[in-house]
């Protein structure tokens, strides 16, 4: 291949790249648009299809119309990975492995019937409307709420362990105050199931105690329930309000003239780190 | 017409204006108790019309009293649309919308029936009772919210965002799951529906999983329902606070006119730094 | 009456005063730990009576208690009534109308069978308990919360104003998509008790939406609901915040020695009233 | 017994000692995984063994496992209470105490069939897991969870006791207004059941009121619990709020020595205001 061949390949390559993954120009932006209303419409055609009487009438249409949409996506995932410089970088990436997820469950089919359903997880190639539309203020919005649930992260941990914790202890006790004269808690993962339907406020009433003292400890558990939301809020609360602080103080965007290193206060004179005089040319 | 008959003509259509939209004169007052008194009775015969037990008892008594505050609207909505001087903004204002769709599902139940349910809608004039008794405070606590709740809409949109692609997906998942042993479960419509039920720890139990892994996938969804309530609770409490303090360091916007200190109480007379008088002229 | 008889009744009055009000004296004190035994006694009869078996058993018995008790507690609200000096400023109190009302049911009995189950009202003279055992942490609490909740008041009003109006329009709308084939949503008053049971995510299921297009409305509701419970939250969060911080501030306890006033700042040099300086003696 | 041997039998408990309770040698950290997986399993066993089909088929098989990890966790529990210096305070410890109680249930099956199923008080000792493994950052974050829940204990209590008398009230209410037409409000107790299931808006549908005043005063309860969870979430997120900012606030003490400005990043090595070199003696 000569040294002019090489070159065309890699401007091919860099078109596709451009009108796949780029935003910016005409072609890029018409083939995101493309995209988005093939996945919704893939997306649909999946839900659809799961309704019996829709099925009954629409069956063969909907199947052609699923394989015709996940070829597509195999063609767009074959030169996504062939556009892009380092492959695995973008195979091991969030959108990557959804992109790969969201085609798999079709060729599944050969093997394991009713696995279409699967392809519903389509609906996440969906969150790169945000990218797409330039939703620059939404991405950063959503950057906030991660980052506030990310900085919680520990504390959710702890308290999700300890509601564990506390719905099997719960379920147990009703097993033995129930079991004996109702049929609904007939084991103890049933009676954490109930526990955890009662403590999260969800309350079914599929299973549901008959007993007093059932009754008391059901009492119990709801008002506890009813309290115990008010922890992991405060903890998701308070680093909101933590990162909004931070984001704000995000206009101290300054960087040192002398070594170059971000992070100084609006206040700030001198640079933090090296001691040099800041530049106030905010 | 004369100049004179012309500025009669004028003259009727202020005090029409007056009457109908001001809330200064006793006219005007008068005007606006009777309106809200006529709103609330006709959302109250509407409410009743629709229970069969008194439909059929006093059903032409409320058939005629419909009509009555129909036409009486109707007046109201074109004396207002009449003496207003740019018709067209009432017309799409806020108000001038709900004024309009109000009246109209009278009128439709020429054409469909049962149509006048859509009158309660008239019960979203009641809002005028804010601005008719002056309830300022009221209207200051509800731009508060308002304005926190426009501030915290793209992180909100953001939120229901996902929260739709997780029902979708976790919907998927129990129709695989369940769907075979559970009529419960016969389509992903019906599942997405469940995980909203049960997200959202509503919990109607109209459909509720059956099979142990079923429950095991109900129970997370409930866990994170629970936790994951706590996001919109953040943002909104962040921007609660954010701008409950905007409006209270409102005031204390004053600078001592000897040593240029800020920071001042409302209620200060001197200078919390040099002792200088204050002035008042906030 | 002589000088020297009119004296002694008035210190008889101010000895009962003491027992009956006071809860510094050995007397006053036992008296209070006897009152409150003997409300939550009756409360607990009240409760018991209710229930059929043990009213079967032990009716006589529990009509012999109640009555003892209704005696007790009308002697004491007349000695309340003589003891204070102004009785009509304790009859017009919080707990001067609930001494009162957990009287009144027993005797309505006489008229309404029944009535006497209102006698549980008695419960709310148990918040007497934080009063005697002079739980000052515990006032203070509750203080800082009824204090954020006296001071959200007004938000919190044009939210279940506006929660009400919602859930009427939600209703009605359901009233219609719903009403012909399911026999659950017969009449606008069912469907907004049905609205209100799902947008506060309560959930019973003893009415849910059958139609395809009814769940979809009902799904939306629940989002809904899920999300605005930020809004009070926020609110009273923001004020709690608000509270306590106040209460904080209570370290600036500096008082101006020339004009004797308070709530200087922690910074302040001057007096923000007088001019004069402040002394930093803290 | 020599003075050798004493120091042998010494070292010998100090050895127990340091294999039990430590965790920093390698014997240790052993023991400790192994006791985990121990817990973990024993608490699985009793899962698994309250399923009536899997107690059919393995009911020996589990009996036998419990038995071992029983016999085991006593013989832990001994040693513990033998290498301790102060067995008391390790026997009234929270974990002494807990150790102790997933020992008990295996022995009470002599005197009580079904008593086993409290032996899932077990999974309780599985927070021994963030102390084993380190997890400081966790330890960190769940006592920041647990200061803020110590710190609104008094206000939590009257909540709740607010919130315990109000569902009696609302309870005896119902049950006067249902009572006589709907035979699942037959006895205040009840009552007050259904009064906590709809304020905590878990709302299982079990009772549920038929009659129009009934459901109007249920509307009234929802709406109340749906605001009312506001008052925890709103104490709670403000204690979290303080003991964020108490840890955060801890680090930023420095001073500068030159300038003497206060207010420095933990990792700023010069003062932001003069450019002097900051001290990192903190």
């Amino acid at each position: 291949m000569s040294s002019h061949k090489k070159r065309e390949f890699h401007s091919s390559r860099e078109k596709i790249h451009e009108v796949i993954f780029g935003t910016e120009t005409k072609a890029g932006k018409t083939f995101d648009i493309i995209l988005l209303i093939c996945i919704l419409a893939s997306v649909v055609v999946v839900v659809l299809e799961s309704v019996p009487s829709y099925d009954a009438k629409y069956g063969k249409f909907f199947k052609a119309v699923e394989w015709i949409f996940t070829i597509f996506f195999t063609i767009e995932y074959i030169l996504r990975l062939y556009s892009v410089y380092r492959p695995i970088k973008y195979a091991t990436s969030f959108f990557g492995i959804i992109d790969l997820m969201s085609i798999i469950p079709t060729y599944l089919t050969f093997l394991f019937a009713g696995s279409q359903s699967l392809m519903v997880v389509r609906g996440l190639r969906l969150l790169r409307v945000f990218r797409i539309f330039k939703l620059a203020n939404f991405l950063d919005e959503s950057k906030i709420i991660i980052s506030a649930l990310r900085a919680s992260r520990a504390k959710i941990s702890v308290f999700v362990v300890f509601i564990l914790i506390m719905v099997c202890i719960f379920g147990s006790v009703m097993y033995l105050v129930e079991g004996s004269d109702n049929s609904e808690f007939d084991s103890i993962p049933r009676s954490i199931y109930w526990a955890i339907v009662t403590l999260t406020t969800v309350g079914y009433g599929d299973i549901s105690p008959d007993t007093p003292l059932g009754q008391f400890i059901a009492a119990f558990i709801m008002i506890a329930g009813y309290a115990i939301i008010a922890v992991p809020t405060g903890i998701v609360t308070a680093e909101v309000i933590n990162k909004t602080g931070d984001k704000k103080v995000g206009f101290t965007n300054r960087t040192c003239l002398y070594c170059s290193k971000e992070g100084h206060d609006e206040d700030a004179e001198h640079c933090k780190y090296c001691g040099e005089e800041l530049h106030k040319d905010h």
